[in-house]
């Protein structure tokens, strides 16, 4: 039980502000759960929409159900002409998460009825968004690249249009699948900030895509979404180097940070991490990438045995760690990896928004304002002496 | 002294999450003190540009130092060719407030230092930031016209060039000064909803435009931004009423809202609508507006009656029932309330953003990742029984 004067100044770490119903994380036993199904299962039975769905709704769809969803992803999947002839504007330097986020706010021009209350209006536009968002980031990549988008395909999963709309070329099964099971394991992930900024802006009641852009804002962060782009520049640095044990101690003796080790709520491996490990040693055997997968596990191997050794048995790899070389292999262009986290993460950060402006798991939801200590210049409630400076003011 | 239970759903009401140098309100007494100065005061002898850079660094400005902060109030003010070029091809119908977040998110484009931690940058962006915001907001209010955006006049103030690049024409002296006293008013408030979620994103160490993005989306939301344009659609649909007290009995008695009635934080008359309330009248007087602050204190009166009579006498009217008032007056279209309310606002947002940034006020700062209470479907750490339901997975 935390009182408010060891709540403050923590980033509201392990207070538990909200009930929800959608995730669960036990940090001490490295178990995930989706709204009662755990990834594993998920990522061996399911399907990315079919997940997102379960985010979305609650439940496993059934055959009709998941037809009916696959009609409203693909209800959006058109890329609007505005958003086309916008995008065709910009600067040709632009990173995909500012053009991705700029995207989604002119999508937001779309929405007629922004103030609704309806709870199956929500449902619609964010089953329209989950396919949007991925048009829109193929098409920017195409875009400053000089080359014509492609459009999205009903014919195919949403993790082979990625790579269809990215490459133009139909992808073969294994790869398009690895995708899948990324999507599934960064769809949803409890109260994050990115999730926790949604819910924050849903408790305004600005409809859904308020809330997405917050998310992707606060995704944008290096400290959120950026981590696994740091972790697969950390492993490419490592290529050529000798003696990986020396050059983690080296790091860790200037105070510098091991990418992709060690996470705020798992104090053991993260489940996410498992799965993708497996898919890397498979897309790697397949790919002949040249010693990829071992130089992952060599890092993974010497960094734990040094955290051991000094007592922190708890730091292992986390999902960033394993994702973004799994992105590398997949041949993602770098500054994709974070908007692929939004591609995904965006069915979460619906159901919550959802769940967080219906008050679907607490009686009265709640507009977030928190308070302040004011620890600022006071010179009582008369205020401060003012001294005019300048002859502005008439 | 709250303890966990008791803040689970509250919205983190009353809750210290951290402390802060920039703003205080006394809610009991009704107080508002930004760094250290009362309201009344900054409204006597401030500007808004002065108040915006007393925000940002602590102290009122010298001539030099006021003088330096307007050269770079300037230095954003042109907006950027591919920003007008986009706003052309956009839906003339699209709300301003969409249209200046999607703008915002464009000039996201421009930041190409955003990794920076370099304090003095994030002072730079957030000046320019302050007078980048009018600039897009009254561009798009002309393009949706079918007119041409008007550039902002580096011999003006920043109330002069909102009304000058609205209206093409240089506003008379007082509107303008009534319309800087409204930037101050609304300039910050402690931790609302979107200044929180100002921080939020700042916590991630995504720069400055995520984080003002974030703020916008959740004023967007009729909880927060929304109230002044609601309070005056109510102000005008009285205009004909000839029992206003009978009136507002039976909106209550049906259990509707009296909108700019009431505060989470004030329990006595909010300060800033005082000060509008007075702006109001003489505006009123001005402009021979036939008993359009009649009606509104008329308004006022009667329901601070009824909720006087009713035990509640710490109801009264708020900011949101007096700036409406006033901006109806000048002649805003009503859709520009919540944009007008964010051209200042970016002021305090950004003073946060920098404090959360750079720990300026707390020891350590510390990424936002709260926990919640899982309540959902629940199996056990085994999961739920899947039962696949499609032919999907191969």
């Amino acid at each position: 039980m935390k009182d408010e004067d060891t709540i403050k100044n923590t980033g509201l770490r392990g207070v538990k502000v909200a009930d929800t119903k959608i995730s669960f994380i036990d940090g001490e036993k490295g178990v995930l759960i989706y709204r009662g199904y755990r990834i594993e299962d998920l990522v061996k039975y399911s399907t990315f929409e079919e997940t997102a769905y379960l985010l979305l709704k609650g439940n496993i769809p059934s055959p009709s159900e998941l037809s009916t969803f696959k009609d409203k992803l693909a209800s959006y999947s058109r890329l609007p002409g505005f958003v086309a002839d916008s995008m065709k504007l910009w600067p040709k330097e632009t990173g995909p998460m500012q053009a991705l986020t700029a995207a989604m706010s002119l999508y937001g021009f779309l929405d007629k009825d922004a103030d609704s209350n309806i709870l199956e209006a929500y449902e619609d536009k964010a089953a329209g968004l989950i396919a949007a968002l991925p048009v829109a980031m193929a098409a920017w990549d195409r875009i400053r690249r000089g080359l014509e988008p492609i459009p999205y395909s009903k014919d195919l999963s949403l993790a082979e249009n990625i790579l269809f709309m990215l490459n133009g070329e139909k992808p073969d099964p294994e790869t398009a699948r690895a995708l899948d099971i990324c999507l599934i394991l960064h769809a949803d992930h409890t109260f994050n900030a990115s999730t926790f900024a949604c819910r924050e802006v849903a408790s305004t009641q600005a409809g859904i895509y308020p809330g997405i852009l917050a998310g992707m804002a606060a995704l944008s962060g290096p400290l959120h979404g950026g981590a696994n782009e740091k972790a697969v520049a950390m492993l490419e640095s490592l290529k050529d180097e000798d003696d990986i044990e020396s050059w983690i101690k080296n790091q860790l003796a200037e105070k510098k940070k091991i990418y992709g080790m060690g996470h705020a709520v798992y104090k053991t491996y993260d489940p996410r991490a498992a799965v993708l490990k497996d898919i890397l040693k498979k897309l790697g055997e397949k790919s002949n990438s040249s010693g990829w997968y071992e130089l992952c596990e060599s890092v993974e191997k010497a960094a734990i045995n040094i955290f051991t050794a000094a007592g922190k048995d708890e730091i292992k790899p986390n999902i960033d760690f394993y994702s973004g070389a799994v992105y590398h292999l997949m041949g993602f262009p770098h500054d994709l990896f974070t908007p692929l986290f939004a591609v995904s993460r965006i069915s979460g950060w619906s159901a919550h928004i959802i769940e967080e402006r219906f008050g679907l798991a607490q009686t009265k939801p709640s507009l977030y304002r928190p308070a302040a200590e004011y620890v600022g210049n006071y010179c009582g409630l008369t205020g401060c002496e003012y001294k005019q400076t300048t002859n502005d003011v008439k």
